[in-house]
């Protein structure tokens, strides 16, 4: 645990003096205390594309290198927080709208925060963007037609789609606004997660500079 | 950032075979790689019992210590997540079930989460215990007389309850449900800030061994 100690007006103190002017602790100076930048990662993209297998990966290789992230998904966040929500547009923006709150407050913490949800309304990442901050808010499409995903259909969803035992189905049902100008594009008929992940890796570790 | 290598089948391996079974970096992994546990520091009371001044106290003590902590209070919160609530019961209620499950993942972030409301009801509150795991959670009654608090006023908002322009007043017009057994007692009519905090402080610290 690192905190710095300098002379100041003749006395060895905590090199702390960031943040006594409103007496809170302060971003910069969590930044400073984990050796990072807080920033978010938000994976966007259909059912199946293959999002939280390559969150899952970039988490791992960044916290192997040191760095202290969260994973915000469906598992953490879907059964709890948001748990009170349905499936309807309204809903859904809802939804999106909490966890762009929440992920800036991690960010706020300091940690470089993942977000894998399928945010399929450019309007809701939109207000994350500006939420988070857009030098901090990185958009990362991962993209695969949905004829793909509904080939993998890792969770039996596209399948329950045609059995007609779930509506509103993006990219089927409920449109997907596909992000016009993302910080990285991941074609995952293209790419390994592997390859896929370490792009990822190879942007954050050039931002962190 | 500290890493451990060790040797596993003869090859030499980052220390991380923890995680790898579900394939996400867990919240045992987040607090070996924070050297700290993470808990809730779950502080309430009325309107100007001193809660958000003793939280800041000591969210900046234990900065000072080399742990990783975040605050979440009315400026961060009521203003972004819940900023589409208003103070009926049932939005209070709402409200403090999504401050209990924003701390709850803050906690498996593995961070010292402070927490600083009113949140006046019992139910809620235990909500919050069962939510974020009663070894995790840490209750923190900040007594003072309602008279006491309205002496202080820091916020005026004593005034406008007498003048009528806010209705729902906790303590006044809406209950204040005392704590029936907190895991720390803060008479704020008795301690100054920094007894409180510090007494908030050694209970942390031995709680952290």
């Amino acid at each position: 645990m690192c905190i710095e100690r300098v002379f100041l007006g003749g006395r060895l103190v905590d090199n702390l003096n960031i943040f006594w002017h409103n007496g809170k602790v302060e971003y910069k100076d969590r930044c400073k205390h984990l050796k990072q930048k807080g920033m978010v990662l938000w994976f966007t993209g259909l059912s199946g594309s293959g999002k939280s297998t390559i969150a899952v990966q970039v988490e791992k290789e960044l916290y192997k290198k040191g760095f202290v992230t969260y994973l915000l998904d469906g598992d953490n966040v879907r059964y709890g927080l948001n748990s009170n929500l349905g499936f309807s547009n309204e809903d859904r923006e809802e939804n999106i709208r909490r966890i762009a709150e929440v992920s800036a407050l991690f960010k706020d913490a300091g940690l470089i925060t993942l977000v894998s949800f399928i945010s399929p309304f450019r309007k809701s990442r939109e207000f994350a963007k500006q939420k988070i901050g857009s030098i901090t808010f990185v958009e990362i499409y991962v993209k695969a037609d949905v004829e793909t995903c509904a080939k993998r259909d890792p969770k039996g969803l596209y399948k329950k789609v045609k059995k007609g035992v779930i509506k509103n189905f993006t990219g089927i049902s409920s449109p997907y606004e596909e992000p016009e100008n993302p910080d990285i594009l991941l074609d995952t008929r293209e790419l390994s997660v592997e390859e896929a992940a370490n792009k990822v890796i190879k942007f954050v570790l050039n931002k962190q500079r």
